[in-house]
């Protein structure tokens, strides 16, 4: 009998969580570790294993896992590894997958946390039924999954799919955390939207709620405040953010022509304020044969779920690694 | 038993060339008609069936073929129709596989022509064995065909992989054909190195073999043999037109990461000249984990066949349309 169960595990700088998940995409379970807490990736296994193993004690579910699926920064789908990833404790290739294969028994699938949003909003969420789309997801970061013909795209060497990284300013960009400049990524993400503000704050002189904050102290989060309070400043870094996401999303369609882009993350829940912008801006930048094709949908998993139910999707299609 | 033959068909503004072709690739027989002789599509299938049929005659092929192939401007894959093509002479939407589907008894496939071209590298060419590659023909447009494990990107809508149109001068960008301005073709085709050259020769003042040429009648073929014979702004025009491919490509890379990216077309044959800058350029622009991993390869097909052959490899997995 195939078994009724999946795990996702979301590998975080902060926290890992996990939880065990039915074929309807419901946590039945679910758990935390801290990631940091081990300096050897061999200790944290243990604990995550530990831990683990108790909630699938505790929810009857031994024995009922298909399969593990594991969404970690710079997680490699093609060799299971996690490769040089700079946000978590742990240097150089780790073979994630087969030391948590060997540890529970079970097959064990990993892939970068973006590309587990995709699977998981194609299994669970907005994207069901659809087999062209790109999610995005909008946090501290940009990261991206591509679906086409209904497979995700992995690419040679399976690194596929890094659009937070696409230069959108090939003049004059804004350094970016990778050592180049002009990334999508300094501009569309929650600390490329600061940026934005502070640039903004300091070239305008016109009032704003924004000047009340110390101008390296603000967050996304102040200047959607700000925007919901109606000041202009605040409204204007919105618009500028969207008109730039709706540029690289023309460019993104010319690549793959996606149904839809699915977007994910803190700065996607800013509604049309940034929405409309987008919007805009793809349509005006889009080639003719694809004006007004592509729908942009939000994600449709509860942010705090997206994580685990995403990484659980993958362990539906996990296979014995050896 | 099944057939040893197919038949590619290749659509092109001028002119009509179709060949039988063997599963080596080996096109035993081949001929042409005007594109534009007939204003009614009717008249034209009319006369492409009966040069074709006589050719199938000739050689012995009738009752012998797999499947036709059909690469022509604005191709649409799943609909078979070739959708408001600039550049010949039918208006609208034109179901041109069924319409010789119907002709000849014989499965029709259609696509692009750049799609073609790659499904033809993949078929007999440079990509054997590659699963994951772009082709970039570069001729007086920049086409594309984006090959993603194993498959051809089609997108929802059969129009993906239109490169050429990605935007790459967000600002102050070329004027494209397409209406939009700063797309990768009004810089990287045969007529966007013309215009480099003329942009080049107006701002500079130093001397240039390319200045006993009419401004406006100045060829990128001119510009090629300028810098064969060490004309330093010749030399500087294909730089230039390097770089902005080259950057392009890390980008392309950054969304499907392919093994290689295989070039086509007049302008990929001026070999150093364009090839070394656009590698430079290529690397340098690359993010970290893709860095040193991508090949730049020449087509393999010779020039003459390459639009048959890449049509007629489409033929091979034609199914029956009804």
């Amino acid at each position: 009998m195939s078994k009724p169960y999946v795990v996702g595990i979301d590998i975080g700088g902060t926290n890992t969580v996990f939880g065990i998940v039915d074929a309807r995409g419901t946590i039945i379970g679910n758990g935390s570790i801290k990631t940091g807490k081990h300096s050897k990736i061999e200790d944290y296994v243990d604990e995550l294993h530990e831990n683990l193993f108790q909630l699938l004690e505790k929810n009857d579910a031994v024995g009922k896992i298909a399969g593990i699926g594991v969404g970690a920064p710079n997680g490699n789908y093609f060799n299971g590894t996690i490769e040089f990833a700079p946000n978590l404790p742990w240097r150089g290739v780790l073979p994630l997958a087969d030391m948590l294969s060997e540890k529970f028994g079970i097959p064990v699938a990993l892939t970068n946390d973006a590309n587990a949003a995709a699977i998981g909003e194609m299994t669970y969420g907005a994207a069901r039924g659809l087999k062209d789309f790109i999610m995005i997801t909008l946090g501290t970061g940009v990261g991206s999954g591509i679906v086409v013909n209904g497979q995700l795209v992995y690419g040679h060497d399976g690194f596929a799919g890094e659009l937070g990284h696409v230069i959108v300013k090939p003049v004059n960009g804004r350094a970016c955390g990778c050592g180049r400049t002009g990334c999508l990524e300094t501009y569309a993400s929650a600390t490329g939207v600061a940026r934005t503000a502070r640039e903004f704050l300091e070239i305008r002189k016109d009032n704003s709620l924004l000047r009340q904050i110390p101008i390296q102290d603000i967050t996304s989060k102040d200047v959607y405040d700000a925007a919901i309070a109606g000041d202009q400043i605040a409204k204007d870094i919105f618009e500028y953010t969207g008109q730039i996401l709706g540029e690289a999303f023309a460019n993104f369609t010319a690549f793959s022509s996606p149904k839809a882009i699915v977007l994910f993350g803190g700065l996607a829940k800013s509604g049309d304020l940034i929405m409309k912008p987008i919007k805009e801006s793809m349509e005006r930048n889009m080639l003719n044969i694809y004006k007004n094709k592509v729908t942009l949908l939000f994600s449709e998993l509860k942010e705090s779920d997206a994580a685990v139910l995403g990484a659980s999707a993958l362990g539906w299609e996990a296979k014995d690694r050896k």
